[in-house]
């Protein structure tokens, strides 16, 4: 019997992950990544029983990533036959208010992508290139969207309305869109199974806390409020990204750093601000916990802190209560002394972290039974979020 | 016996407005404004002993208003001599980080409110000018300046440092500043003596609700954190305010709106949108409360509400708690159905209002002997706390 497989698929402006999964086990058979894509010194990796290959190989488009894939997976004898390939799922940036959940990507919804571009300048395109690709190369093979945004289209207008003039929502779309969706999604949903609810019935805040970073309120499973904004740029500290700042800061800004365009700016507080910005040292967590001897990176960290613990607040007020919540992704998984630092935090709340399982790893509970509220780490996994929506689909 | 007398200043970039105290009984003996300063249409205001006087006069700068007001002051028989007015006290908006407190205004400290113009391009320039002409015409009375920002300077660097590249803070002081400091450190301090309870001790929350608004956490008697940020442009939904946005939305919009420059979107942003933005209908709450049958006031109205709930819920989990929750300004003072639904944000939190004592006016408790945080409306009085610098400065 022929094992069916299913790709998902994970496109940066100039990076292309894969990673194929068998099912139904949800097996990862083999994954890698390819880099540089239509820059100088662009080269691929694939993981596969074990063992990584390296190839610096020219790879001007997306295109050229997915017809490197292909060969490599059979080059390889990872498949036997790329008709063992089910379906491509693909993570894509912005969804906009068009596409409320994972979708089959036809002609007329990949064009879709492209026009949302204007909001994720440099993902979109990459993205929808790369679909463009799967769909001409294994021609039939559904190619299915997953829209880092769907999962926030749930957010009532009250939440992800700016006060600004109400045309430049209505002609510009101008709101909050949110990101990190299919994590959040997954986390909430593998949370509530392990609290043994049922998630329609469950207050939850799902801390993503990676290099980009967000906060969101899962209410009865869906998403009620979350920190990112019209762009990834807004919500809490980030490795390299400011989080929320008064906009008068940019014309102040401008002159101060004789800067000519607010684009220039938006970039500094995207890739030069935040843990990087405030420490000097790093924009990863653990460069900046290692280095606390220096007063910036103390100050940075408890910033981060800080900015987590309010939103929380925040998203506790407008849920009117909290059931649990979530740690995900690298520091969220990881950083012992952050998911501390957070819990403290909630000590008023009656939050109670149980310190032997905060040191441990793995998916667990790390509040102690007196705990108000559940404590979970829960680790991330889009790909199989990814790959789930891609089986919802097309069976 | 002469009786001594104070006057309070608040000067905008274009108006004048001034109050005459007499002490110790505190009392406003006359009051006025002048209008239209330095613009075509100009006209003087005061009102005294119930009857208000309006003279249409070229006022062309602070000097001349002082000149007009001093004039009147005498030819009304108000004082008997000027030497009856032993202080002058001025608001200023932009203290910045070198008022830490309202101080007696010599050549040097004027010469910094000056340069602190960068803070508050309209406000300061305005406020200084008027405390010169003061300096000129009333020799020898002390000119003491309190700042909106003097009280928000005991916030810790965690509350007030943005995530932005540091040298920016400690090259051009961008972090947080708030305002409204003179109006929370009155309603905080009055609250706490109507509680009977001594301020050091006490976690309170101040809405103040005007046409521009602010949330300010006091914590033993100092700013914690504000809603306001390097500008009052942060924070809540206000009149025409934005309050917090994605700082991205402003290349985005000026590509729209076909703008060269950021400060013209920064001036839609703090004259064009909040209530009136959404609505479409007006700044002032009445009209949109006026207007419920119109999806956008509705809109407009809920927004307003859900970002004072969100920022009432992260300050109650930055102090670690709540003892009192206080209303002040034109909003906060006079609207039943926004303290109304303000306070039923607060349910889940155990905050009881008492619709009789909500209804009512004046300075009072709101909350049921049940809730677990008291409730109440301070009516804000700036010039009289004003007053009280001055007498603290002078005596």
């Amino acid at each position: 019997m022929i094992m069916q497989k299913i790709l998902a698929i994970n496109s940066g402006s100039s990076s292309f992950k894969f990673k194929l999964f068998e099912i139904p086990s949800e097996e990862v058979i083999t994954s890698g990544i390819a880099e540089r894509v239509g820059i100088d010194g662009s080269f691929f990796e694939i993981k596969y029983q074990g063992q990584k290959q390296h190839f610096d190989v020219a790879i001007p488009d997306q295109e050229a990533a997915v017809n490197l894939l292909l060969h490599h997976l059979t080059e390889m004898k990872i498949v036997a036959d790329l008709a063992e390939i089910k379906g491509v799922g693909h993570r894509i940036v912005a969804g906009g208010e068009d596409f409320k959940e994972s979708t089959i990507i036809d002609e007329t919804n990949l064009q879709k992508i492209y026009d949302l571009a204007q909001y994720a300048p440099l993902h979109n395109p990459a993205e929808a290139r790369g679909i463009e690709a799967f769909m001409k190369m294994l021609p039939g093979v559904p190619q299915v969207g997953v829209f880092d945004t769907s999962f926030h289209t749930s957010m009532p207008m009250i939440n992800y309305l700016y006060s600004l003039p109400y045309e430049y929502y209505e002609k510009y779309g101008a709101r909050k869109y949110g990101a990190h969706g299919t994590s959040v999604r997954y986390v909430a949903h593998r949370a509530a199974e392990l609290m043994g609810r049922d998630i329609s019935e469950l207050k939850l805040i799902v801390c993503h806390l990676g290099s980009g970073a967000s906060v969101t309120a899962v209410q009865g499973g869906k998403s009620l409020d979350t920190s990112m904004g019209f762009t990834p740029l807004a919500g809490v500290t980030m490795g390299t990204r400011t989080g929320d700042i008064d906009a008068s800061l940019i014309p102040f800004l401008m002159k101060k750093l004789n800067l000519s365009s607010a684009q220039e700016l938006i970039d500094i507080f995207n890739n030069k601000s935040g843990l990087l910005g405030i420490s000097g040292v790093s924009p990863d967590m653990r460069d900046v916990e290692a280095t606390f001897d220096q007063p910036r990176s103390r100050l940075a960290h408890d910033i981060f802190i800080n900015r987590i613990v309010r939103y929380i607040g925040q998203y506790v007020f407008e849920m009117g209560g909290l059931d649990g919540l979530i740690f995900t992704a690298g520091i969220g998984e990881h950083s012992i002394d952050i998911r501390d630092h957070i819990v403290r935090g909630l000590d008023f709340y009656g939050a109670r972290m149980d310190w032997d399982a905060n040191i441990a790893s793995g998916e667990r509970f790390i509040n102690t039974p007196e705990s108000t509220v559940k404590l979970l780490v829960v680790p991330t996994d889009e790909e199989l979020m990814i790959v789930r929506d891609v089986i919802a689909l097309t069976k």
